[in-house]
């Protein structure tokens, strides 16, 4: 049989009970005759605590420290890990990034894997041994200690699977795995058994939090299954693979939402070629990060160009643009904030030009107004007022069936017990 | 000017304001033009978390694991150290056991330093930098993380000073010296401002505790100058070097003392040639440390040997003996617990052959018994009673003068002044 990577982030190792459960996740695949390679995070607060003695000592810690100080967190992880399958009788060696063959970019604080030498995790497993990495970090052609930035953990595991050609790469987390839509909120919400890279893609920028879209790209890239599962209940969890084959072929996959944006029109512009380059090169330079893009009613001379960012983002935004009034030459800047942003998202709509048509058809009769809209070949966007979005949400996951599947789910589930 | 390398203990980087301190420090030697490289050992309380976070998961933990563990604790305050250096204004990089190119054999838990390639220091060094090391940690050929034992970072300093050829290698503690006997007993104990390395090492060995023999040891051997100060209080500490251009040419440098000494003897052994041999590897080989040893009264056939042990390993060494009782054939043990050690250490004992024979008029005039005498060169050791131990320390130190020379040394300050 091949080999398994199983990922397990901070909250799965962290304390001395989870990291024996995840001793046993572990041992279970083992016991199948997988070859196994566990990649783990720091455990539950220990990153918090290293930043915070580096707070007490500098408010701008050097980002080359910071890889150092924060390296030894997944460090500390792998040997206890080891232990934990030592102590229950398995073979199994902890590797650093470093020792593991990570090569990153000499880039301190969010370094790119640019090749991974996996000779000796590949010996070890050969070996019988199991070969536990630490994630999220890495080292450059020059020896220096570098870190992948935010969910480098993922990226690690899925960048293993793939130069080991592992079979499956298996992303254990605090969530059963991936919904049709966020259960905190929805109650109808259902857990998928099944969806594309490109779909998880869209879920996992439009906030669904579970798996960082790096690391899906890098899995997409190298078609390594993934499988997001609890490292608590025993349970499957969702595929996520190049093309479902899913039980279901349902044109919408799943429902992401946000609240907390704001809109920001910018009125009166030059209608010219280079308008929206410049304001949004503008925008990027400093730092702000825009999501949905609408260019409206060009009339003749001048244009307007809203967009929407988090409302957390909205002084900035409009700071920059003021800076840059000069260069711009717009007449003013509208804000509206208090929106949300609602997106269905599935590989089936390529086919299915009505889908977006439904979604607003569904909206208006909650009466919602539409105040964005921005569509993908499987994504469909909104912006509509922050009160009205978990009843949009509700409305859309009824009408597009997600819950109902639950129940085709359970008959399949049934025959097979 | 050459380089200065300075080491910072547990104790001396326990908290943020003492890694600020320490700081300060290497500041001050850098603002004297020296090129500075620095060793830390793990924040204080750091290791023992570690160790007992292991001790939750497992009895026996695997000793390289271990090694993979605890090097993350030196990781942590090189990492800090640099940050606060870059915080005041200074140039500064940190480096881990391997980055450092200190190699070692591949053996975990209490490894030997086999080589270093300080080409890496010494080019940051060039470049006007500070370079922090991580103590007590290398790497093996096999691309291994090890650790240097118990002294490792003492060691770690004193090896890096050999290889880069430093000027001095300056042990940051938190004791202000060497003292010519351990001044939290004896009132009049004074501290030394030069000592040898053969006296020192006498003196370690026999429990002084400042420094590491090991360390000692290297130090001799490639005839690195120490000196051993306070991080806290700023004045001189105690020079070790060859050979003492020290201002008093005493013959008793300094005294030496431990309680809880059991004294063990086998009565009725074959007077053979390998009596001494069979008997003492057998102890060694099951991890029995033995002290003082002495051979008594042979008379014909049978010998009896006796050595002295710590309390805490009695049981260990008897149960060694009675377990191979078949092969030691002697006739019974003896044991006598509660005595002490006092060891009188000075490198000027090799000419004055008196040295011994005063210590016993001594001993004997406070009517103290003496029951096991060994010598060496430089040193006088005697087993008592453990209740007359500080007495029979007051008395040799006011006997060989120890305490005065704290008034020569007083004038010759003045004199500075």
């Amino acid at each position: 049989m091949g080999i398994i990577v199983q990922k397990f982030g901070g909250t799965s190792v962290g304390s001395v009970e989870k990291i024996q459960n995840a001793a046993n996740r572990v041992i279970s695949e083992k016991e199948k005759g997988h070859g196994v390679v566990v990649v783990v995070s720091a455990m539950g607060k220990t990153t918090d605590e290293l930043v915070r003695l580096a707070a007490d000592l500098t408010s701008r810690p050097s980002k080359r420290e910071m890889d150092m100080l924060l390296a030894t967190g997944e460090q500390v992880t792998i040997s206890l890990l080891t232990m934990a399958l030592q102590e229950k009788g398995y073979e199994a060696v902890s590797l650093t990034g470093w020792q593991a063959g990570i090569q990153t970019e000499a880039v301190h604080g969010n370094a790119r894997i640019l090749d991974i030498d996996s000779d000796r995790i590949q010996q070890y497993v050969d070996q019988g041994k199991i070969v536990v990495v630490a994630g999220f970090q890495g080292a450059s052609s020059l020896n220096e200690i570098t870190t992948l930035g935010r969910g480098g953990s993922d990226t690690t595991a899925v960048a293993l699977a793939a130069s080991l050609k592992a079979e499956k790469c298996d992303i254990y987390t605090d969530v059963t795995g991936v919904y049709t839509t966020d259960p905190r909120y929805i109650k109808g919400a259902r857990k998928l058994s099944g969806i594309s890279y490109d779909e998880m893609l869209e879920l996992a920028n439009l906030g669904a939090g579970v798996l960082h879209p790096r690391a899906v790209e890098f899995a997409k890239n190298y078609q390594v299954p993934l499988e997001v599962r609890s490292s608590m209940e025993n349970e499957n969890g969702t595929i996520i693979e190049e093309e479902a084959n899913m039980e279901e072929n349902l044109v919408v996959r799943g429902i992401a939402f946000e609240d907390q944006v704001t809109r920001v029109t910018v009125c009166g512009l030059p209608s010219g070629l280079t308008t929206l380059s410049t304001i949004f090169t503008t925008l990027a330079k400093n730092g702000v990060n825009v999501d949905i893009i609408i260019q409206a009613n060009t009339n003749g001379d001048t244009a307007s160009i809203s967009f929407s960012v988090k409302t957390s983002d909205l002084e900035d935004a409009v700071n920059v643009l003021e800076q840059h009034k000069n260069v711009l030459n717009y007449e003013k800047i509208e804000t509206e904030k208090g929106l949300a942003k609602v997106s269905i998202v599935g590989s089936g709509m390529v086919s299915n030009p009505g889908v977006a048509a439904e979604m607003f058809d569904v909206l208006a009769k909650e009466g919602i107004l539409v105040k964005m809209v921005s569509t993908s070949e499987i994504k469909v966007s909104t912006v509509i007022e922050q009160d009205s979005m978990v009843k949009a949400v509700e409305a859309l996951h009824e009408a597009f069936e997600l819950s109902k599947s639950r129940k085709a789910e359970a008959a399949a589930q049934a025959r097979q017990a």
